[in-house]
C-alpha cells in the first residue's frame, strides 16, 4: 500500500502526473502580476535532475558493508533519484534549493527498514559509525524537518520509513488501532475505515504523509475540533533509539509521574524514531456537513468561533478566512469566467445586506450521527445569525471539501513563473488573537515589499483561523509573493525571520502544527527558554549520546 | 484565605474539630466486626503529639541563618506541630506511622515563602547548603508524596506554599485563570464562582488540596468528564528550579517540539516547585442534574459507560460500584435504621425486577446549560435502557454530592478501631477491564486473608469505575481489613503489592489519579522502562543537579 517515489515528485508537490492546469491559463499570470505590482511574471522553471550533479557519497565502506548486511543490498539505495528525493522536505525554502539544483542536503544513502528491530539495529551501528540519521516518512514537512543534514558526522544517512506500513491491530472493543509508524494517510484510512473506524487525521498533506511523521511534529488535521490533534489521538507510541527501544504511553489517562509521550509527539526524529503508534479512533461519522458561511469582519467571524468553542458546540471544523483571502479566492475563481447576472444579482444582494470588502467567508464542518450534526448546526447556525452572518450552502462547504488536499500543488506552478508562496502558523488566546494577527499582518507585508525585486511589488498576505480551542486559537497565513530572483532565499530569509519575530513578540507559539525542523529552530530558545533547551539537550543526551538522530533540527546547538 | 494549620488534623483527615460521628454508633463496630471476620473491634488510639518525641532538627546554622534572612524568622519554623503536621502526607501508610508516634520524616524546618522569587532563592540555597527540599501544598498525598525525605542530605526543610493563594487574572475573553500554586481548592473556586467561572476540578480532596498539587500529581477530579483532567486544563506553568526558573506552555496549542508541560505535570516536586499556573475555566453550569441507576451487573454498567464514552455524550461523571461497594453502602446506610415498609417493598420490587446481588449502582452527573444537561441526561437515559438499568432518582444523585468530600473522613474513626482502609486506583483499556479487574480484586481479597491478625478474617473489598475516556476507564479500588497490630507496616506492604503486581500484570496503569510518591515507585521502573527512567533522571539531573528536589519520589534511585 505504500507509494513508489518515482511517482511523486522530487522537487514539487504531489504526484509526478498531476497536470498544473495553472500554467496553460496565461489570464492569471496577467491578473497575477497586476496584484503583486509587477509588470509582468516571466518563467522560471526548475532545474532537470539530469542536469544536475550530486555530491559524491561519503558512506564509509564499513557503515555501508554493515547496513547492507542488515537491511540487504536493495534496501541500502545511493541512486540519483533515491538521493535526490530524499534530500529535503517540501518546504517553501526546500523547494527554492531543488528547483535550484542545490542536493548539497542529498543523503549518501537511503535505508528502507521493515520492522522495528531493523530500525534499532540501523541506529546502533549508525551510532557506532557515526552516521547522521534522518527519518523520512512522506517527506512533506514545510519547517525543513526532512533535510539530510549530517551535522557534526561524516555522513547521513535517510531512513525512509515506507515499507513499514502494517496495520498491526483494530482493538474494537477500545476503539483503538495499533500500525507501523510508516503507514500513509489514504492507506491507514482505508484499512480503518474498512472496520468501520476512523482516525480523523486529515491534515493538508493527508495523501503524502505518514502516521509517523502526524506523530513526530505534533500534527492537527483539518477536522482536530471532533478528532483531535495527534497528542490528543496518541494512545502510546514505540520509539526506537540508539539506545534502544522505549515505549511511552499506552493508557487511557495516567498519573505515574510525568507522560513520556512527548518523546515521540513533536520529537522530530531528534531523540529516536517513531517505529509503532496507538491511536484512538472514532465510528465512520453517518453524517457529514460542510458549509459556507459570509461573515461580515474577521472580529465578528472570529467571536463565533470563540463562542462555539466555549460553549462545547461539538464543530468538526470552523475556518474562517480574513478579508484578504475572501477576495483572494472569490477573485481567483472568478477569472477567466464570463460574469453572468447570477454574479451580478448575488453582488447586489450582498451590498443591500452591508457586505463590503471586509466581509469573511467561513467554511463549517459537523460530522457524527445525524443528530449530532443536526445540533451541533443548529447551535453554529444560531450564534452565526446573532452576528448577522450570511448562509452561502452547502455549495461552498462542497467546493472546500473535495479541494482540501490541493492546496500545495499550487505551488509548483507559481514557483514555475516566479511567484514565492509559503505558509506559516501559530496559535495563541483568544485575548491577544486580535494583536497577532495584525503584527504577523504586517511584518509579512512590510517585509515582502522591503525585499521586492522592484519598487513598489508587493504581495498578498492572507490569513485564516483553522483551529479552535476554548482559550485560544490558530492563525494560518499565505503570502504570495514576486521573488527576488538573485537573492530568493535571503529574501525569503527576511519574510520568514519578520513573521516569527512578529509571532514571539506578540504570544504566538512558533508553530501550531507544522512543527520545528530547521526552519522555526532560531525561535525555540526564545519560545521554551534557555532551561527548558538544557532539558530537551539532556533527553537527547539520554537517548542519543552520539548525536546522530535528525542533527541540526528541533534543538539549538 | 488560606488555611490555618492548626485547624487540620495533623495526624489524620481534615477539620481538626470534625466530630466523627461513626465512633458513638457501637452497632457499626459489631457489624463491621462481623463483615471482617473478627470477634471485636478494639480501641486502637493515636498517640496524641505531647507524647512524641520529635527527633532532633539536623539543620545546619549556616542554612537556618540563610533561610531566615531569605524569609524571615516568622516564615521559618520549627516548633513541634509544624514540624509533625508536615512529616507526611495522608496515606494509610503516613498514618500508620503518625498514629504510631512515627515521626522519623519530620523536616527539620518548615519555610513558608510568599513569592516565586522566595521559592527560587531557597531553592538555590538548598543546592548551596545541600538541604532536601519537600514542596507541600495540602499535604494531601496519599501515595507518600509529601513525607519529608532528606534521601543523600543532611538535612531536610518542607516548603509549605500556602502563602502562595492569590488569583493573578481572570482572563475572561480565554476563560483561563492565572493563579499561585498554594490556592486551596475552595478559595480558588469561590474567587472564579464571583466572576461566573468554575474549575470544576473536584477531587476528594477539593477541601485540603492545592491547584499547585493538583498539578504536581497531575490529578482527576470528580467531574472530570466535563472539566478534564490536570493535563486537560493546565495551559502553563511557572516551574522554579535549582537552576531558575522555567515557564512551561502558555498556549492553546503548539507543535513547537516537545511541550515541556509534564516538567510541571506528575512531576511531583522532582524537577522543581510549580509556583503559578495558568488554567482553563468553564462558566458556571446553570444546571446541574445528578442522578442514581442501579445496573443489573457490573459489565451491563460498564459497558453503558463505554457507549456512552464512545458515543461523545456529554457526562460530566458517570460513577459505577461494583456489586460488593453497592452492597456495602447499602447495608452500611441501614445500620441503626428500622426497616420500614418502604424498604421491604423496595425489596420486593427489586427481587422481582431480577435484581439481585450482583446489582450494582451508579451515579451520573450532568452539569452545563439546561439544554446540554437534558440532552446528555437523556442519550444516556436511553443507553441504560437499554441495558435494563433501573434509574433510581435524584435523591441518590443528591446523597453521592452532599457527601462528595466526606469519604477520607471515615478512615480516622476506623483507624481508632484497629481497621484499616486504603484505596489504590488504575486505568487501562476497555478491552482489558474485566481482566484487570478481576485481577485486583482477586489479589487483594487474597493479601488481605494471608496477612490478617487471625484465620478466617478477611477485607471488603470494592470498585468503582469514576473516569471514563473513549478508549478505556479508571477503576477505583476501597478495601476495608482488620488490622494486624503488631506488623501493620507489613501488612500494608504486602496488601499493596500484591495488588500492585496484578496491575502491572494486567495493563494496567501504576496510578490514574493518585501520583507516585514513594508507595508507587517500586513500579516505575516497570512501567516506564529502563530508557524512560534514564530520561527522568536526565531532565532531573538538568534541572537540580544536586538532588536536593523531594528526594526518595517519582523516580527509582
Amino acid at each position: 500500500m505504500t507509494i513508489d517515489r518515482t511517482k511523486i515528485r522530487w522537487n514539487g508537490w504531489g504526484w509526478a502526473a498531476h497536470k498544473d492546469e495553472l500554467a496553460r491559463r496565461e489570464e492569471i499570470w496577467t491578473w497575477l502580476a497586476g496584484e503583486l505590482g509587477m509588470p509582468a511574471l516571466l518563467a522560471t522553471p526548475a532545474r532537470p535532475l539530469e542536469s544536475i550533479a550530486l555530491p559524491v557519497t561519503r558512506l564509509s565502506a564499513e557503515a555501508r558493508a554493515k547496513f547492507t548486511e542488515l537491511l540487504g543490498a536493495d534496501r541500502v539505495r545511493d541512486d540519483a533519484y533515491e538521493r535526490a528525493f530524499h534530500a529535503r522536505g517540501k518546504s517553501y525554502h526546500d523547494l527554492l534549493r531543488l528547483r535550484a539544483g542545490d542536493l548539497a542536503t542529498a543523503p549518501d544513502a537511503v535505508l528502507y527498514p521493515r520492522s522495528g528491530e531493523e530500525v534499532l539495529a540501523v541506529l546502533a551501528a549508525a551510532s557506532e559509525f557515526s552516521v547522521a540519521v534522518v527519518p523520512f516518512g512522506g517527506g512533506s514537512s514545510v519547517v525543513g524537518g526532512a533535510s539530510a543534514a549530517s551535522g557534526p558526522h561524516k555522513s547521513v544517512v535517510t531512513l525512509d520509513l515506507s515499507g513499514m506500513d502494517r496495520l498491526i491491530e483494530i482493538d474494537a472493543t477500545a476503539q483503538t488501532a495499533t500500525a507501523e509508524a510508516g503507514i500513509y494517510g489514504p492507506a491507514f484510512e482505508k484499512q480503518l475505515q474498512a472496520k468501520g473506524f476512523t482516525l480523523g487525521h486529515h491534515p493538508q498533506s493527508f495523501e503524502f504523509s505518514t502516521l509517523g511523521g502526524w506523530i513526530a511534529h505534533r500534527g492537527a488535521g483539518q477536522g482536530s475540533g471532533r478528532y483531535g490533534r495527534a497528542e490528543d489521538w496518541l494512545v502510546g507510541a514505540k520509539l526506537a533509539t540508539p539506545r534502544g527501544v522505549l515505549s511511552v504511553g499506552g493508557f487511557p489517562a495516567s498519573a505515574a509521574g510525568p507522560q513520556l509521550l512527548d518523546l515521540a509527539l513533536g520529537s522530530e526524529g531528534a531523540f529516536g524514531i517513531v517505529t509503532e503508534a496507538t491511536v484512538r479512533l472514532h465510528a465512520v461519522p453517518a453524517a457529514s456537513d460542510y458549509r459556507g458561511y459570509l461573515f461580515r469582519d474577521f472580529a465578528s467571524g472570529a467571536e463565533a468561533i470563540r463562542e462555539a468553542a466555549q460553549s462545547g458546540i461539538a464543530a468538526t471544523m470552523l475556518r474562517l478566512s480574513d478579508a484578504a483571502e475572501t477576495r483572494f479566492y472569490r477573485a481567483f475563481g472568478a477569472l477567466g469566467k464570463r460574469r453572468g447576472i447570477g454574479d451580478r444579482l448575488a453582488q447586489i444582494y450582498l451590498d443591500t445586506r452591508g457586505f463590503d470588502d471586509k466581509a469573511c467567508a467561513m467554511v463549517a464542518g459537523f460530522e457524527g450521527t445525524e443528530t449530532d450534526v443536526a445540533r451541533a448546526r443548529g447551535a453554529f447556525e444560531a450564534i452565526a445569525r446573532n452576528h448577522r452572518a450570511l448562509f452561502l450552502g452547502a455549495g461552498q462547504g462542497k467546493r472546500w471539501k473535495d479541494g482540501r488536499f490541493h492546496g500545495p500543488y499550487l505551488r509548483d506552478p507559481l514557483m514555475d513563473r516566479g511567484v514565492g508562496v509559503d505558509t506559516l502558523e501559530t496559535a495563541t488566546r483568544w485575548s491577544k488573537i486580535d494583536a497577532l494577527y495584525v503584527a504577523v499582518k504586517d511584518a509579512l507585508e512590510k517585509a515582502i515589499r522591503d525585499s521586492a525585486p522592484r519598487e513598489g511589488a508587493h504581495g498578498i498576505v492572507s490569513c485564516h483561523i483553522s483551529h479552535s480551542y476554548r482559550d485560544g486559537a490558530s492563525l494560518y497565513f499565505t503570502y504570495i509573493f514576486p521573488r527576488a530572483l538573485e537573492r530568493e532565499i535571503a529574501q525569503w530569509l527576511a519574510i520568514k525571520s519578520a513573521a516569527s519575530d512578529a509571532i514571539a513578540a506578540n504570544s504566538g507559539t512558533i508553530s501550531h502544527h507544522h512543527g520545528v525542523g530547521e526552519d522555526h529552530l532560531p525561535w525555540m530558545a526564545g519560545e521554551k527558554g534557555a532551561l527548558g533547551i538544557d532539558v530537551l539537550r539532556a533527553v537527547k543526551m539520554a537517548l542519543d549520546p552520539k548525536g546522530v538522530m535528525n542533527p541540526g533540527k528541533l534543538i539549538p546547538s
